[in-house]
């Protein structure tokens, strides 16, 4: 058999195996009554949303579609970007769709059966996302290697499937970030602050579009992140090894092909052991949420680590190759648990007391949390960086990142059905609660979102040490596809065009920061005016005699999603070609190195930060510092607010703006390599 | 005449000018009674905190100077470090010591003569700070090119200079920026929010400390700053011209020592044009204080535009340099306009009216405000880069930004006088308030002082513009001074050692930012317990019977910036030597890329979003959207309250600590380039 079938195999099993979760999924019981309205409100919301995302999508893809086509000429690249934009939005609509079957199973689980039960549902949810993110990733890259892969002269044009796939991830996660917070900051602060009625309550006419915001921002915008990221750092070491002088490949291994297919084959190893580790939780989950899902990521990665070893061994690969795998894991796993700390623990603890002296303080004492955080996952990408350079032959240490970033992402199947899983537990929560199911139910569900929010927030930490990675092994290739076309280029940070671009890369990452904060602000204005429009025009709607007009606020969300995600969105791809073919392929490269820095630091400040005040409210809501309704909790419920914005919105976007710049750059690479000094210097 | 006496000449006719100011100041009179009372407190509290932070920077430098002396093996290097700490250390002082006395005759000229005298009384209390600062600069620099500037083998050792003058800077930056930000948030949080007494209220007793908190921080802070940026882009110039190829040279210029001091005759004929720049605002001073102001800024400019030709000209210097003067110029001028937008115009309101929604609102959207103001600025620098790298030859373009750098800071004379205008004003208002004087004087002091803040604001803008670019030419100097010795040496991006080295350098700006807020709030905190303890526990304060322990609160704000200062500190002067004796020079090139575009981000985004939260808080206090007392106003207080470290202690410690490192690894670079591959690579 030729080992290039294997990822389409592999890729092919991963999606039989989410289909098959699927089937078990949708034949439990959706319950029935109130329990199935609301849940068919949010399933609704969620599928009105994606339909007209993606009609948008299309619009945009057709436009770059006949970019790519003038640009390169052959339908090569074209082709794959078109492939690469499908393959990202059939996992994220088909993940998202399942996301919004398992959560109201999981509530008549909870409901039903207990804790167990509840987990296995909810974890199923998410599992669908995981295993159809890394197979729709597989079988597309894999299909295009199998095409594409063997001529040096096609081999570039596997590029325009990260394109696509980015395109898609950036309005996904974009679009969605900025759905899911202004529906949560206005259904928080009309429903809760103003009319003083619970989370999740069915009178608040903002608590589906609420609902709704958790599939589309923290499952489908999430998958098309780490989508992404996924395929643009098997897409790098791709590019890199096909580039690599005869010399140099020699000295790692016996055939340059197998480089090329090294990334391919760590992917499906990394596909199956995510198969196993859903297994694992699935045996475990009869232990507490917490335990099970541990279980599940850090069996899956130990056993990824081993048959990464046989797999670069039966490739003939130099084991050193193998470490580079090694620190990839070790580093992603490393950096979720220093997320886990900033966000969970004593500094949590001290933005809590902080509110003692009001918001000010809650706010002050949130960004410096939020920056300090940033130190180790720097460092450990550094410490990566440093590693590949020190145990790889010189020269080579770039292809040792990419796989550092593939090796991290590898289990993407269970790391991704751990992250989805969260959304999935929360929205079953919030159905029980507006369903007005008894306690006890409310208590379990209560138990999984807790474990959820923090597996959300490593896997937020995860996904952006990970993106931070996979754009660095995309902005080597990058780099060398044009060194190895352009004799003497080289990107000296003493050449002022690479200075210049740095500076200009650096405005990127606040200019999208500042739109996305914005954009939530101006949407959340809309939401709390509609909100208390219903509140006074809807007679009976406080008593509880009168529904809600849901679908209106749901729709106010979607407008300013789609209307707001165009802006960064046009940014994010046009800056690349703008700078590159006029300022020329320095500029282009010192501005990668710069928006990098730049994008990394943010989001990692951002998500941090938010996550800690998310935190550092519950702290107080659960009685600590006086509780709700003290003065303490109102100071934390400010920095809550803020942070909002920061974590699901402005923060991933900075994962998926460095992405696109940077895939978008490697794909005009071979263009810019014909005029290599733009048109204004 | 020899040439090189010239800067000599005009640095002592800088320094005679102050000291004429100074005499004319001090012969106007001191006020009586209550106001010489209030005076002296304020005027003790600076100079006993002056006197405790050189004794402590005594020690740093003493460490330093050894470490210099081991490495160096000769006293050249340790000599002018030695005398750089000294220039910049007697600039402070006196400039503090003077803005002390100008303080309360500018309230008694309010009170006796009107605004026209009053103006002139702070604006010469400023002027004595930007004529020392520019003079003491011109005299140290100029002495040492003198004992230095012929043998190509000594003049590294001016280096040294550099690097004293920005040790002083960093702690008297960052420690003065702690104690004015602690006094601040702590008076007006006890005071203005709890007890409900009025801004600068003498039964107050952390007002005093406040008042001094202006001195030590806007004034002595703010001048080593700009001292420092001076210092440094000169330095950086001679180092880009002394070690610049023949072939490349003889193209712009006759003789290599004319490039040398080509920095210090602009720096020179600046400092005249300050001069005359300061007797035009006298001559305007009748104007408005803001005509007035800009009509000497803006003149000093133009003067120093042509004057540059003339200079340039008589060196027989390519003219083409000559326009990278006028880059720099014009680039500082419109730099200090956009902050001026950010920090006053449409933006303040957009966050005043944002308050409507409470702080949250305030805080999204001053942060976006913030990140957004960094676009203009930074493509200005940008665009410096380009601009300089077009019209000179290639491989001088760093010679260029060196010297448009100087541009930028040749008339710092005049800019920082009226910049230091600023806090005189603040303090006559806050004499005039506590010494109870007539409502008619307290209008003409707040005149005075609403346009110090836009000066200031403008101030701070050209201040991080000018550090950023000082910072950048210190960084060409040091690659340029590795490449010279080590054949081959290059900062290329795709180099691991580069890469990581840009990681390690984005880490600095954000735990020293990190670091100062937290010192902030913790010594804030403490400032609000001892106010609050003297408000219970001295029988009579709240009536007015009982004076406050105002020298108590003073000590407190001292105590918590020195210990909180160091760490800081040690940070920045040793991170360049560790990183580049460890990792080696590409590593520490790298690092210093990273660190100053992420240094002048942040620094923008701090001191604007800072800014813009300030003025909003004062919009609304002006009568605005309900006023004083209102919802709208606790919102935008609770914006102030953050923007206040933002703005006065971490964004300005952004600009010391990119130079800081610059400056250090400049020094250090000789003895790099003879083992520039580090220990551990």
């Amino acid at each position: 058999m030729k080992q290039e079938l294997i990822p389409l195999i592999v890729g092919g099993f991963g999606l039989f195996m989410a289909l098959v979760i699927y089937a078990m999924v949708s034949k439990m019981p959706a319950g029935e009554g109130k329990v199935r309205e609301i849940a068919q409100e949010i399933h609704e919301g969620a599928m009105v949303f994606m339909r007209r995302e993606y009609t948008l999508l299309l619009i945009f893809v057709a436009v770059i579609l006949v970019g790519l086509y003038i640009g390169f000429g052959d339908w090569h690249t074209p082709f794959a970007f078109v492939l690469g934009a499908f393959c990202s939005g059939v996992a994220g609509y088909f993940g998202m769709f399942s996301a919004t079957k398992a959560n109201v199973r999981t509530t008549v689980a909870a409901n039903e059966h207990g804790a167990a039960k509840a987990l296995s549902v909810a974890f199923y949810g998410g599992s669908i996302m995981g295993l159809t993110v890394a197979a729709m990733g597989l079988l597309g890259i894999g299909a295009l290697y199998l095409l594409f892969g063997g001529d040096p002269h096609t081999v570039e044009s596997i590029h325009g499937f990260g394109m696509g796939g980015s395109v898609v991830a950036l309005f996904s996660r974009v679009g969605g970030g900025i759905f899911t917070k202004s529906a949560d900051v206005g259904a928080d602060l009309v429903g809760k602050v103003e009319a003083g009625i619970p989370e999740d309550d069915p009178r608040n006419p903002g608590v589906i579009a609420d609902n709704v915001g958790d599939n589309v921002g923290d499952v489908a915008g999430m998958g098309s992140d780490i989508f992404e990221s996924y395929c643009g750092s098997m897409i790098a070491c791709i590019a890199i090894a096909s580039t690599m002088s005869v010399g140099l490949f020699s000295q790692i291994a016996a055939r340059q092909q197998d480089l090329m297919f090294l990334p391919l084959a760590l992917a499906s190893t990394g596909l199956i052991c995510s198969v196993l580790g859903i297994f694992l939780v699935k045996v475990f989950s009869s232990k507490k949420p917490d335990v099970a899902l541990r279980f599940g990521t850090i069996g899956a990665t130990i056993l990824f680590i081993i048959a990464a070893y046989l797999t670069t061994s039966a490739l003939s690969i130099q084991s050193h190759v193998w470490l580079c795998v090694v620190m990839g894991a070790v580093g992603g796993m490393l950096i979720g648990l220093v997320t886990e700390y900033y966000t969970g623990g004593k500094p949590v603890r001290e933005i809590a007391k902080g509110g003692e002296t009001g918001s000010a303080t809650v706010m002050i004492s949130g960004l410096a949390v939020g920056m300090e955080s940033v130190v180790v996952p720097v460092i450990t990408l550094a410490a990566i960086i440093f590693g590949t350079s020190l145990i790889l032959p010189a020269g080579a240490g770039v292809y040792g990142v990419g796989i550092a970033a593939v090796g991290m992402l590898a289990t993407v199947g269970i790391t991704m059905a751990i992250d989805a899983y969260g959304p999935v537990a929360d929205n079953a929560g919030g159905i029980a609660e507006m369903a007005g199911l008894g306690a006890e139910t409310r208590e379990i569900t209560d138990g999984l979102d807790e474990v959820g929010n923090t597996t959300a927030a490593i896997g937020k930490g995860f996904a952006i040490g990970a993106a931070g990675l996979a754009a660095l092994a995309i902005i080597a290739a990058f780099i060398q596809v044009i060194s190895s076309q352009v004799e003497g280029f080289a990107l000296d940070i003493a050449n002022p065009q690479v200075l210049m671009g740095m500076f200009l890369g650096g405005i990127f990452p606040f200019i999208v920061s500042a739109m996305t904060m914005r954009a939530v602000g101006d949407a959340a204005f809309d939401m709390i005016k509609e909100i208390r429009r219903q509140f006074k025009d809807i007679p009976g709607l406080m008593e509880g005699t009168a529904k809600p007009d849901s679908k209106k606020c749901v729709d106010i969300a979607t407008q300013a999603a789609l209307k707001r995600m165009m802006a960064p969105g046009a940014l994010a791809v046009l800056a690349p070609v703008v700078v590159g073919f006029g300022l020329g392929a320095a500029a282009l490269g010192g501005m990668l190195g710069g928006a990098l820095i730049t994008c990394v630091l943010l989001a990692l400040m951002m998500a941090n930060a938010g996550g800690a005040w998310d935190n550092a409210k519950k702290y107080v809501e659960k009685g600590n510092l006086g509780g709700k309704g003290s003065s303490v909790h109102k100071a934390v419920v400010v920095g809550d607010t803020v942070g909002d914005p920061f974590k699901d919105t402005s923060g991933p976007a900075m994962n998926i703006l460095i992405n696109v710049m940077a895939i978008v750059s490697l794909v005009i690479a071979p263009l810019l390599a014909e005029m290599p000094y733009g048109l204004f210097s």
